[in-house]
């Protein structure tokens, strides 16, 4: 992901109301779209017939306020990603232990798998991999800045390779979510030791 | 998963030759599976019938080798992974960096997303999900016992969390070969740079 093209807010300027809407015909439609593809169906095999049955709406409902599945199954994701956190900015570690946990959110475990199987699609999809890529880049960006900032305050050392350690702070929770691994850690700890983990390395 | 089912050579038992096999067919076979499943079909959707196809076998021949398909999956699986290297030993840093290097093997980023969209399956399926931990475990206890290593002989941390450490040194490169993302790293260079920010911390 180049981080050249990461301003690309063309799905949240689709989502500007044109007219009411009801979010919670939203939601429900969302979760449809989500608990059906967390059962293993791919982003090809959900239709917006078996979407509308789910949320129990009627297929006019969805079309109303997307205009094609792509932009469903993007606004799906994006709901599960929840909104980027505001960050406390006291220090690097208190604001990468904020975007753990948000990047953690209950709903973004239980629908974890969906990300998983929407990769498929998104190679063979340019329109699609440039939404989801909407989706995922400003997190990933805020992640950049906090990690910027740490360089230049000092908090972290100077030849920190960013982009290794965006993978090193997302990684984790994805490996866990994907496979259901018990670390032992509860959730509520989680962020704060992953963080302290990276911030304080394993050597003696 | 839990370390205390870690032994289960089952799959590896059923694999002691009865007859001779070809090992050109046998790959040949697990490579349909695996190029069907990375196209997006999932564990369901992929047929004995498409593989016998893909691979230019018959039925038969897969039938000769493998009793179901639950167990073809799993070897197909296990084929991606590739063998448990041998370890160096000389330092915990460089076992773990064999370790991450295995598990990065080209083939295994080539089929990377197989996994993950095996994950609805592995759920539902007991046995499926049984011979996947016997794929999985033993590799993530290769690499506890190099910590618990690294602990005992003072290279690492008292206080380090084993399991958490697991998910920092597999998490990023499950990450980048699923999104496919560039860190400006290469892959040569990748697992020394995880191992050596691991150890060291990102801390100034």
């Amino acid at each position: 992901m180049n981080p050249m093209t990461s301003t690309v807010p063309a799905a949240q300027e689709r989502k500007a109301p044109g007219r009411p809407r009801n979010a919670q015909a939203d939601e429900a439609i969302l979760d449809a779209v989500l608990a059906l593809m967390s059962e293993g169906q791919s982003a090809t095999a959900v239709s917006i017939e078996a979407v509308a049955a789910r949320a129990g709406v009627g297929k006019a409902t969805i079309y109303r306020r997307w205009p094609n599945k792509e932009s469903l199954l993007i606004d799906a994701v994006r709901s599960m990603k929840g909104p980027i956190p505001e960050l406390p900015g006291a220090s690097v570690r208190d604001d990468l232990i904020a975007m753990v946990t948000a990047n953690r959110s209950s709903r973004s475990r239980e629908f974890g798998k969906v990300t998983a199987c929407l990769l498929p699609e998104l190679q063979r999809d340019a329109e699609l991999s440039r939404m989801h890529h909407a989706v995922m880049e400003p997190r990933r960006e805020v992640m950049r800045t906090i990690l910027r900032r740490g360089i230049a305050g000092g908090e972290l050392r100077a030849d920190l390779n960013i982009e290794l350690t965006l993978l090193m702070l997302s990684g984790p929770s994805m490996m866990q979510g994907l496979f259901g691994i018990d670390t032992g850690v509860t959730d509520d700890d989680f962020p704060t030791m992953l963080v302290d983990s990276l911030l304080r390395g394993a050597a003696a």
